[in-house]
């Protein structure tokens, strides 16, 4: 892994972000970056993306169309992007014309469980014990290795849920094999937690590390409902989450920010706080939004600074905050929302509501305690 | 003077916004109604000024193009404007076509200093005497009237101490009357004062009020250079000045922001708290950005959601504040203010930074009292 410290330059108001992807983290990151007098180029597939809104630049162009791309990237001081799945060809191409942060290392091991897991390990980070399946045969042998319950999924593409099956015994593996479409996966032991925690942190192309307060987060059908800030765990569980932050961050050169889910565990038998990584999100991420609300810096702004070489801002707490994905038809409450106080509502300005489509958030604000 | 709460309406989300004007002002309100997934459409004579990158949409023409003033106000769902000095007949062509708030007649009322001051001093609310001139006469028999010192100010156009001449003596008249092109204007006596002080207030279609806490500016070269709120005067003054901006508000029947910018000079000879109003602005406010970053709900937010027929937001401060404009070179500092905590940097994306522009402004944030 190369260190991206020495090509990285100091970007001055006036400047052009490209980011990769139209959708509310983009448009979230456009709004900062413009806060800061910084301009932004989207380049996303679809037409009229929720983030062009905010844009100084829009290219709608296919995320395999090279020419696009390499105009793209020329015309434009740093790329970054708000979805891990971009494609590597791409990220390849853009990284050959101007910066790309966080690197295509980083974009390359979180695309894939397999390489996630095992870089996780390999930095003393502990995970929930997992195989690498490549076959219905690894699967039989993966299943009698890690024990029932357990999940398949799928190594790469999979979000809120998607690309995963559970074995609740072995004669599931037929089902599970066939649900993941029979794709390269692993299978991880299902382990019991009290908690799903994150922690969102950024690092600078100068090395500098800052840590946002631990949340809680508790997901509906797979996907994130709500998060509460500050998590109510113990206190060593907190140090010991920021500690594999920021072991994480470090051990991957990483600059901007990244999302770290983790299942909070308790204590092992010898009283050690039992966290496991779930999986990074080499972006904003949705636990991260209440940032916007309570936190000095919100992690879209931190995101900008650190990719364009301005010191971290502060990430300080300023309240305790809970906030709620809106799906779908919970959007049509807005007006019920707009009406509370301390409560800030935050649309992304999407035509349509479709079930389970991430439509706003809103986050009530709560004295700190 | 007509009410506008029959004629308002309250607009979803996806309702697009009109706003005449591509300055700062104009901007932090494009962000603020992009958060609450809302469209703006910037109309403003100059080539990409500073709004337009927030837009959805940008008209490029001149304020009284009435043909293309005619097609913007058809498109948008509501029309608004981020300064006082839009014309008469502007205002007049787009009313026939939307709704424009903050209404043609606050504004008219809000450009004219004979008219604003009649309208205070009509509804109860002191200002300094004055008379009004139109003529080098009338400017005698005012000075001979009002006394010495006083300050003669153009009735129209005048913002940032421009359109003002300072008079300490009756042999200054000459030369004021020159300075200020020999133009209708008033004379003002010039009152010591503690400090100044405003108030940013709220109206919505429904007759809701909001208010933000009393700030207290302080002005270099007639021109904003610092706020800090909460205001340090007396608890009465405070009182005050809320219930001045209150009646205000009420009076003109607004629906929108408006800033109360005032005098506090302590108490007359009875005990009373004494406040005069210096002017008001009928649009969102330099002293009033502080709520950005300290405010639940910000000024350009609350602003939004008044025209929009929304609740008004919640003004509760959250901290409290010392805003500093960026004028000219003091943005180049941008490295230095970006590296303290607590400070939370605001840049308007202009790329000269000419003498006394106002380039930004930067927040600290400090333990609310």
């Amino acid at each position: 892994m190369t260190t991206q410290a020495a090509e990285a330059s100091v970007l001055a108001p006036g400047s052009t972000i490209g980011i990769l992807g139209g959708g509310q983290l983009g448009r979230m990151m456009a709004s900062a970056a413009a806060e800061l007098g910084l301009k932004v180029h989207i380049y996303a597939p679809e037409q009229n993306p929720p983030a062009a809104e905010l844009a100084a630049v829009t290219t709608t162009a296919a995320y395999t169309d090279a020419a696009r791309l390499a105009a793209f990237a020329d015309s434009v001081d740093v790329v970054t992007y708000e979805f891990e799945n971009v494609p590597a060809e791409t990220a390849a191409i853009l990284a050959k014309h101007t910066n790309v942060f966080p690197a295509p290392d980083a974009l390359r091991i979180a695309q894939n469980r397999s390489l996630e897991k095992t870089f996780l390990n390999d930095n003393g980070l502990a995970t929930a014990p997992f195989r690498i399946v490549e076959s219905f045969n690894d699967l039989q042998d993966a299943i009698a290795e890690i024990g029932t319950p357990c999940v398949l999924k799928t190594q790469t593409m999979g979000y809120d849920g998607k690309g995963q099956a559970k074995i609740d015994s072995a004669e599931d593996a037929d089902t599970a094999w066939d649900a993941i479409g029979q794709k390269p996966a692993i299978v991880e032991a299902f382990i019991p937690f009290d908690c799903e925690i994150s922690v969102i942190a950024a690092r600078g192309p100068d090395g500098a590390i800052a840590l946002y307060d631990v949340v809680d987060n508790v997901h509906k059908n797979h996907i994130l409902h709500q998060t509460h800030v500050p998590a109510q765990i113990d206190d060593d569980l907190i140090t010991h989450a920021h500690e594999m932050a920021h072991t994480l961050i470090s051990a991957l050169n990483y600059v901007g920010v990244i999302a770290v889910e983790m299942f909070a565990c308790g204590h092992d038998e010898k009283g050690k706080p039992l966290i496991l990584v779930n999986e990074i999100a080499p972006r904003v991420h949705n636990s991260g939004h209440w940032t916007q609300d309570a936190a000095v810096t919100s992690q879209f702004e931190q995101h900008i600074r650190a990719i364009c070489g301005w010191p971290l801002g502060d990430t300080s707490r300023t309240h305790n905050a809970v906030m709620t994905n809106l799906l779908g038809d919970d959007v049509n409450a807005w007006q019920d929302f707009a009406a509370k106080p301390n409560t800030k509502v935050h649309l992304y300005g999407k035509a349509e509501a479709h079930a389970g489509r991430k439509m706003g958030h809103v986050t009530e604000l709560l004295p700190k305690a």
